[in-house]
């Protein structure tokens, strides 16, 4: 938490807008919240008005509103993620400059963006239902400055389609592979490239599916080389991941 | 267990070949063991001959080859599973007519053979590891009167290599597809072509391969139309079933 | 997708009758769906109009039947699988010729039926609370031109009642055996017929039952030859490819 | 405890043929052993001599012959289970009476034999691989005094060889029913007989067998009313469990 | 189904109290359903009017209320379990005579009560919320004719409290031990009488409780003799089977 | 249950305030409880007036008021878990010295307090979303005696916070490390004191984390000495724990 | 890894006794092992000879030899885990004041021992196959200065043995319960003592006590206060933090 | 395969060096063989003498010097990994360049080695135990051409030490993080920098480690950002995923 947060605080309950129990909650619940808020420049003390993520899964519409609104005013972008329309709708009532990504789930606030000059990251999907992962994964590496180039809808079973993408999927420098169900597509990408594959098994499915975890040990058993995995329906990690591989290939720094 | 295993039997007895205690534990063994003996035709009362299967795995040599002599003096074919070649040594000695598959680990003995005049039985493998469950699946196909063609070594993480023989896995009636850690193969294949794939997942992988866990949960949850699931290892059982299935397709009666 | 599809929304788009935005969202949305919208004849790209099958759960009535309008209108045949009655309704609205099968949750059109002359496919069920899966499966295989003989209601808690219908199930070219709780009915079927027997585990049951996994062990583990297994309450996939052998057994070609 | 094995131990050292280190070793070792030694009678103090039984997986052939030469000298009875040849030979050397049950893995000392004027236990199996667990459950509840009746090799996959033994099963009292793979034969059985059906999974199988599992699962989700179900390969305590029933049905009191 | 039953539809049928669409749902919905209606007597047809038993989770009141009327009509005895306060209203507008037990959450219509002139069944309980399987249990065996005697609320926790109630268990001919948690109460009781003990885990707890599987895992490893144990929150099941082991023992017959 | 509050309930039958059925009811349901009550002085016959805590979750408003009034005549100290606001309301309408902890979930009456003079208990947890069952833990502890010093939100992926309180954790007799996801906590802490750490795993997380068994595993299998682990979000049991070995170290006799 | 440590190492290299190549294979090998070698005293930089601990399983006689004499020049106290008899062997040839701890199977080499002056820590089992975890914590608690009372083969299914010994477990500070199989014992004598008991699962059983994970479900599930976990035949952890707590409760500091 | 490898054979064939029927043998072993031998350049036909890498495990010492000795003709690189010391010194009769690196169980033979112009990688890792798996995968990364710096025996029970190293591991372009047991220094290397880490799980452990699947399951779970996971041991993939984002950062094309 960097001083001129605390520092507007602090100068509300002087100025009576705030009650010392309010600001004494708000001090409680917001930094350092390694769920709630990502905090994402721990050993960054020096650079000033970072970008934080707040996680809006189990948070209020109001509450929401309430930590974006506090986070805007001291880091230059702030992202939500796992955020329905109702907490969109709340946060654009105290930030209007709020931008919603609905099938992300994702509202951001970027007022100065951070640019990648390089290679594409390819976001690759199996099936429709696979969508909102992917679309968090996308969303995530965009804010963080990467240009990314979407591939949806070319899942193992229409093979295909996919390998008529594989031009395009080889000029990515990394590349997500999102998929539920059997999560073959992992292997096949990984086959395919010979660049990292960023694997995120989704719980999309039924039965032995079990909630994603066929398609996670079928990401963790592929046969192809360079691929990773990440949490069950963890587009945001994955999109992270893959921005800070992208700006290591671009020469552009740690994020 | 027809009536000339028992006769013999019998007649081992009355010429003293045989102690009665010696035939009485014969009996209790052989017959109706649907483990040990998989006993094809239980409801086939009126034919007579037909071939019978022995599961070598827990045999001692001994064991199995006693047991193999017996039933080829009542059937025109039989069949031994999961055979090493210590088994198939002793087997041979008694039945010097036997032939042993070593790859598959079977052994068989087989006076007249059934011939389905049709399409083949296509049986791809994922890995060489796989070999020994895929080559299990083509002897049996086989020995039930299939013609085999076997496609291995095409595991999808070197997917043109797979793509190459869409052509020659188009010509089956059936397709097997064999595979462990990821089980990818399955999905993949059924996208292919528009017969039914029986897919068999390997035991093949380490850690969260979890014995072919990983591989059965992909093709239970696989995304193709067509697919159906054996037990893992279990090639003898998608060998018989893809035999059946070419029967019908040619018009050639049940098993 | 085939072009006429694309043809008729570029059309409606010319026309002012849909928006270039909700155009592209359709297109985004509806074509290589391959959980929404099952492509069954990705490699069939000659033929035209087939028949195509969209995945109803998790869609709301207006997605469904907006989805169910278009596709109508450029195959001869559609079918919408896990339906519930409220979509049922919307899509009726839009394509009066729908008809459904309400113990099935199956909604199709269906202006052309294909025929396979040959022997029936057996469905068998163990239990009342098995009847959706049984009939999703019934439904798909007569949707694809199967002649189906329903056997319901004969769990092997009542053998003899199983075994009345004996003759009747060796009349199918394939058997669906469809069981929740212990799934032991696939093991006693595998035994009675000669013909392949494909078992659906059902989440019927509870506790232990696991949400189907103790009747897709035991199906897996079947000690009958012939059975191969599918997911969990998959009714769609068991009828589809039974209808496929069926196809095969009547040398009527692929689906 | 009862007081004689004490006294014996203590007039051993008394008389200089054990060491007051080795009598204090055997007595801690003995008495109470719940996994060691099957204490059964820990409540019935007035009644001297009962039978006590060895479990003698684990144990050396020396260990489990000093146990039981010390413990026949106690009781009337006793018993070691899970006992290979060589710890029965080992026995029979301190004890030329034991009598080893090869398929049980069972050796008894059993000097009075206490006898169930009733109707029998019946013993039923599925497969060969069986037999050990049937076998341990039918000389356990012959131990104790029942009939047993054995009806081996009658799995489900051949459901006619098991009906056809109906009206022998249905004389029972109790029925013990042993299987491995799908388990399937308990529910089978259940709704043949209206009497307790004692369930035993065994870990014979493969892959998804998982051990024993999925035949544990089918038996715990038994569709069949007056079924119950054992831990994996305890065919000791069925046959126990079988034996007091089937005292309490013949009107003989406690075990 | 006995004929009193479906001539009783047929009669309604001629007498046009009932449209033929109607009976012949009726029809397909009641007879042999081995979830819905737990078939008693499958192999005692000469017996006429024997008790029913429905299932009533999944049911709406109305489907429940039919069934129970039309079951009354042909048996002298019906139950349902698992039904809620609604079912029973509803069925006891069809049904004046029902009777609601509403911790088992069970409703009987007992026109005839069966009486089992011999020991008492003990019904034992762990927890408060254990409370409704042990009256399931309780209720059923009540209803097969048993004297049963309630000891509730005696957890292992406080041992004492169980150790007080050992004589009046020692009383019964059989012990129903219902426990969630880590269900040790079914180890102890085993250890205090000489009589079977039918456990049943319940699925009382969180975390890793996982839904009763712990206290099934402790009750499935019991280290006492003549435990054997029900499926998760089996009540039922338990009962019913005390019942068939207490007639045994007072030569009462089969049920 | 002591005898006050037996006495209490019989008063008020006698005076007319509480109905016979009333009564048995409410006998029947508080006392020996082991999951609704936590019997916390089975063996302390002698002490009256102990502490009492009553498991809200699960009971309705009504219910839990009830039965906190009643224990709250027999009590000096009573305490009700997992309650929610809706049971604070209704409580206190019956006790209005009832006092509502939030975070914790936590309803207390507490007239006389327990003090331990001696070192405080650290509660350390992860992350915001962790808040709720350390502070469940928390007030337990204090609820006991014990002073308690809460150290939240320093997860291991900042470990430079934790680092930060090393010194603050040091003063602790005995730490509450509470944790979700990874659970990495238990094994950092245990690293850094020479205390008794009690690990407590919470549901906190999503996809494979499984409702917390990942973080139970993880902390199982610490590296670190002097971890031992409680049930997943068993916030009461390690509060209870912990002031039940603070006492010890302050020599303030067992609790 | 204190500086006696390094210094006799460097002097050995400077003598010639000990070449550079192996003096850095050993500084590699042992300091800061945190599996190899429990480092206790990370953060006790200021104290000199502490104890030192070595896990043996996995290392062959002549590295566990090695290490140890090399640790007892430097520590006071040395204390090797899981070791073997041919461990021993090897080390008294090094070291011939070690010491050898049979069941435990741990060496000790102890020049001065620290004491806890207060009350013991019982150590409580259930069967006999527990013993060696069980000696594993008795012998480690020793090593750290506790006094232990050895209560073995109280199992709870003879409920009354384990009671007989209730007056002298509470005489402990703290309680170690080692059980297999279904684990209740934790759960009893939680009742039983207001003192910690912690709780530790052996692998010892078979079939579905799947190597101790139903023993540690059960501890973890227990419905008594005061218990806490340690893994699987963890005897050794549960040993340490019983004489931490002992520590604690003594006023003897930390340990 | 390239060509010249083919053509070697062929020569040899020709030359009567080799048997046609050895040649099929080894066209049939060699090419293509996904597990057996990773063919890492299924897409890079033009590029000659590629480095290939045999899965040794599994492998007769025979059969895997033949394997590289053909290898070693066409490739300039060559690597065998999980080799024990048996098969390294079969290879190097064969290859006497052949190099062994003992703790990683590789065998390499590299006559030209790639370089990566950049930032070192860094492999951390927690315990003695997870050394092979460490080394594997520095070897791995150093055959690609990566600088590796070894950081080992940091495990987070002594996180000092972890963090005295912090300043090394930051200047690492990735980083490794090999543990077992409850795997926690994933998260929080995680936490100290802002490079991918790429983190391996190992077998290491007992009980409820389950043989990697605990620290599996932390890793997948953490909450750092920049984690992604390979499977259980799985060293030589993370090798050669570093390897392929440390060339990606130095633009050094792809591997």
């Amino acid at each position: 938490m960097d001083s001129k947060f605390l520092e507007g605080i602090l100068n509300e309950v002087a100025s009576g807008g705030m009650a010392p129990a309010e600001a004494l909650e708000a001090l409680k619940e917001l930094p350092y919240q390694d769920i709630g808020v990502a905090k994402l420049d721990q050993h960054r003390n020096l650079r000033s008005g970072a970008a934080e993520v707040v996680f809006g899964q189990g948070k209020t519409p109001g509450q929401a509103a309430m930590i974006m609104e506090r986070l805007a005013a001291a880091n230059a972008s702030i992202m939500c993620t796992r955020a329905g329309r109702d907490i969109f709708e709340a946060v654009s009532e105290r930030l209007p400059e709020a931008v919603y990504h609905e099938q992300a789930r994702i509202i951001t606030v970027q007022r100065e963006r951070p640019a990648i000059a390089g290679a594409p990251i390819a976001v690759v999907s199996a099936g429709t239902a696979d969508l909102p992962v992917a679309e968090e994964a996308a969303c995530t590496a965009e804010f963080y400055g990467s240009i990314v180039d979407r591939i949806y809808d070319v899942g193992v079973a229409g093979i295909h389609r996919l390998l008529d993408k594989t031009a395009q999927i080889r000029q990515a420098d990394v590349v997500i592979a999102v998929a539920g169900m059997e999560g073959a597509l992992a292997s096949v990408i990984g086959g395919l490239v010979d660049r990292p594959v960023i694997a995120v098994p989704t719980s999309v499915g039924y039965g032995t599916g079990m909630g994603g975890v066929a398609a996670l040990l079928a990401m963790l058993n592929s046969c192809s080389l360079g691929v990773s995995v990440m949490n069950i329906d963890n587009g945001f990690g994955a999109g992270y991941l893959a921005a800070m591989i992208n700006r290591l290939a671009a020469g552009a720094g740690a994020l």
